[in-house]
């Protein structure tokens, strides 16, 4: 099984072969994950203008994985930018980073607590909740006020500030789970759980890129698919995208 | 005051002198209505496909518009692909199709009936209300199925059939207020209406384009902005796109 | 075109001229605005007490108004005495103080804060969002302890009781709209808003007067009504009230 | 123990003794039921604009009921006008005929499903419906269109119809629970139970009086009262009311 | 009438003579209190593990209770356990300690605030809030950490603890309704209602043993009984338990 | 890894090799499976009195398998009989049929059609859809009118009538997902959705007891664990239970 890992970001250098290790950590041993990135689009996703530009690369991208051969797809970021778009017009699998964690943590608890990085994604994951008919499940949005792209550069500062506002969720909003809320901060999954048990609080902390490749493991496995009631293929016509010199047909 | 109508979409001849009159029907005598189209991008939207394909462009659309001194921005799709995108990037108003008409509807009656084009964009108009978290004020979907570049095709056919989808709104769903769901069948409005009304039903059908347009003119005599706690400024970073013969910075 | 701004209150002397012109301000230049307030009924209106009290006076005075020649009503008061059932005798728009400007924050960001005047009016207008279905766009009501009538008295010290319950809005609420919950308050809306901004919260604070006789302009000027499968005309019957020295049939 | 049973309209020639027996049926030996009705408001009330000309009426004469020493007052209309007003301003309890049967009805079964009089009195229920945050518990409301004061007319067709709208809210909404939805047709329920149980429904009948009459008079005898948290008490200030010859503070 | 008060724990000396005299104190006067506790269960009722010990204890011995020709039920706990499924195998009305409460305390208030013995039992009572669809009824649950048995140990803490966590339901939540959520501290009832009063809080404290026998009082006296379009008697077939010595079919 | 697959019944023959197989199919080659049934309890799970008399068994076997080093507990029925009390006295995960095949939908579609056995667990699986707070995704529900235990007696029948429903629920009720509501009817999954495609209906139909047993595996292989705070530990005290001739303690 190929599934692909596609950055929905143009920094192909902020991806090293250690994420990928930490992303294939659960899967099969003949699962293959491959990591693209796009050729135009954000540095980063940090709100709906970001999410907006990298939505039409990311469709691009995932019609050129079906035709590749890829039997799923993760649009590794929590913020889904063109996932639901590009179920229309691809026929295998594709998950953002929400859908999945947010799946499995249901089986979890009865309430899940995100933490994101900034107050700018905050509007985007919470129009996401509402816009999935699954809000009474969440407790409020919290984050720690870092830009995705600082992540890595205080590992133990941001583990403090993850684990002090998974606290908050847990005491003062009653989550029961906690969800990183950014694909970049993956690998600190164990660490704040670890810390939340030192402080008594035996609460599951969740991470999505791990999640969300599992899930499409699952799917193709399975058999499983999207469903073309609500996806339906889009009619054939006129649309146009750039194609190096000139328009093209896509 | 200067409105632009942006049409996100590349057919630059669907849109007709009629219609900027029709448009422009309920504004100000010293409002000017200028119409855009996009360079790249679907020849309709249908589906989040096409709003996907659109969105990048769009956003691109309205800083130009800005930086050209329009006052507010129409994007003329009842999908308003881009919208909240847009309203982070530009500091003028910026509605789409569905926000302004849904508002004024509101204040008509208490359950509103969107009749619109295709099955297709069922999924997509479904999940823009339950984003909005107004559900409890809407009725089950309707279509007429025919795509938006067919509509101008039989008139009298398309005016039948939505009147047959308005009044089974009416009786079967519980609808008070009918909504035309595509800007597309904007100068259908009255037909309906008046055929409704021949029928027994006293329903207002309210139309997309002209609520929009009037609601930007409002926002703009009255002063009002769109929340820079909900839309906050991008932050500065990297972020690239087509720019002729390479790649530019945004 | 002559809109009414009727007070559902006993005290004439409480509007003054500058409170006209402030309602106006947004209007255009052929837009007449007269002032009525009731003959019978509550001082000012601080819980549904008072509101049932003015309720049938309101209703008399718009059968009164349409029969004037008016073309739209507004009945001044947050509480909207009466409306409802208004619409169902007359055939003119008629607004209260909260849909038009809840309306018009809907499309300023996605959730809205009420500050208001009293604890008393809370149940009623915590009322009013439910019934409305639109609960999922305010968080909780605020007030700033102050009876309407003493509104006026210092107005430094209402500002900064109305800036802070603002600040706690948006800061732990989430609120990014604030809107005025009383409609002896308007003229208090900048003063606010620029205070929120000197903080550093672009938030846009909104105010249900102006809001409503703009929006009861844009009714007339769009020749929309309110829903007659949802307001529909009251039957003919016995109905009584006092005219003067006997029973009167309405 | 003495509850007032107050009819909000003028047609004193309406109420029977037959139907006082009717409604005593299920009370305690030593309570006594006396009927009042208004001096001034409506026939009837079938919609928002009668249910605005009885509020004023029916807050004053629950005011003098607390004078004269009732224990308990029903407003007797499934409408419920004035109630929350008058718990603001007496202190004994106060219940219309939409509450105690709806809170009755929840522990009978999941789903209720009100068949009302007419349709223009659905947008009044369905409002209270919504308000009370119950909707979860209700099924559509449906109607027999036959007027309040012609429910005496032709009572076996009044039944059939009764049943049929019954079946229908069974059958095709999923309730399981039925709740006639005006006070005037008390006296059908057993006649209606009756005919559903021959056609193979198990599905109780509930009537709006007898239940509130009975929830009356265990709210007086456990000595519950309504909040003063939510229905304070009103200030002191000017209320001018008609008394006679001249206005009159209340 | 006699009503049983089945106590869904073994603990046969926990129950006393005093208690029952509290509880009947609201019941008329030839109405029969009997107790019963079960053969084999917990202790107590403190989480769902609890409940699920006591379910089939408690359904058998309402099979036993109605052949012995009791009127109705009081399974004695806020946790209800096996309420539901014993109103599917008896024919006489069975309430728990939850609904009867809360169907009063609607018509008491606005919104509910529970306070409550544990922080285990607290997913189980919000399981129950969001079963019933009366959610936007309740404030955040509250807890005073004592377990059931030893709420005896030492009433004068028991109620300082109880009156803090009401205060702050009160002031921080919303509430205008005080329940007390286990049925084990109902004689606690006056003193907390009267400790808030002399703090300045008019809200109504309810206790769930008294409602739940005064409702089941009232559905007995006027006929009424769980429907049976939702709790449908169980086909038969083959079901066994333990009979002593051997499987004994039920 | 070992899944205990225990079906909370008392019919040990009901359970083939064949479902053992059909069950496993998508396991991983060093999963094995297992099956346990009850010693006492019902034949089959068909409404809550069933459900009640399986709970305590339920709890129980899952202690017991626990203790017999199993890795995690399916609780093979949608109606999930004690399953979140096993989660409070265990460690292992422990799922029913419900939630993990909801879990998987919801990544499969927008709105999920259940069709089950009989109209007597309607109300059942209603209640858990309300409670787990996901009513937004589903339709109503429908069965097709068949006892669990004579769902092999005629397979071409049964698939017919579940083809029949599923169009229904996505025709009449916009499904876009149909998911079986019984693991008892698991292997005609791949004949009722061929059969819907042949009709033109490209929708996914899910089956209850391959997605628990898969999502059980990802939990393991995962280390995910339902939260502690949560499914807090039981407290320690006395509980009995028939154990052969004498009280036990658990």
């Amino acid at each position: 099984m190929k599934i692909l890992n596609l950055l929905p970001i143009i920094n192909a250098t902020f991806w090293t072969e250690d994420m990928s290790e930490y992303l294939s950590k659960y899967l099969q041993q003949d699962t293959v994950l491959d990591t693209w990135c796009l050729d135009f689009g954000p540095g980063s996703i940090e709100g709906e203008f970001d999410e907006a530009l990298a939505a039409s690369s990311v469709v691009l991208k995932c019609i050129a994985a079906e035709k590749a051969g890829y039997d799923a797809i993760f649009v590794n970021c929590f913020a889904e930018p063109g996932v639901r778009a590009a179920r229309e017009i691809v026929s295998i699998p594709v998950f953002g980073g929400f859908e999945p964690v947010v799946h499995y943590a249901l089986g979890v608890g009865d309430k899940i607590g995100i933490v994101t990085v900034l107050p700018e994604v905050v509007p985007m994951i919470s129009g996401m909740i509402t816009r999935t008919g699954l809000s009474h499940r969440f407790t409020r949005l919290r984050y720690v006020s870092v830009p995705v792209l600082d992540l890595g550069d205080d590992k133990k500062v941001l583990v403090n500030a993850l684990v002090s506002e998974s606290e908050k969720a847990i005491v003062d909003d009653g989550a029961d789970t906690i969800v990183l809320g950014c694909t970049g901060m993956n690998d600190l999954r164990e660490n704040v759980e670890r810390a939340l048990l030192d402080m008594g609080y035996k609460v599951p902390v969740m991470e999505a890129g791990q999640a969300a490749v599992v899930m499409l493991e699952t799917f193709v496995r399975m058999g499983l698919y999207h469903s073309r009631a609500t996806y339906m293929k889009p009619r054939d016509k006129i649309r146009t995208w750039w194609g190096g010199e000139e328009k093209k047909n896509i």
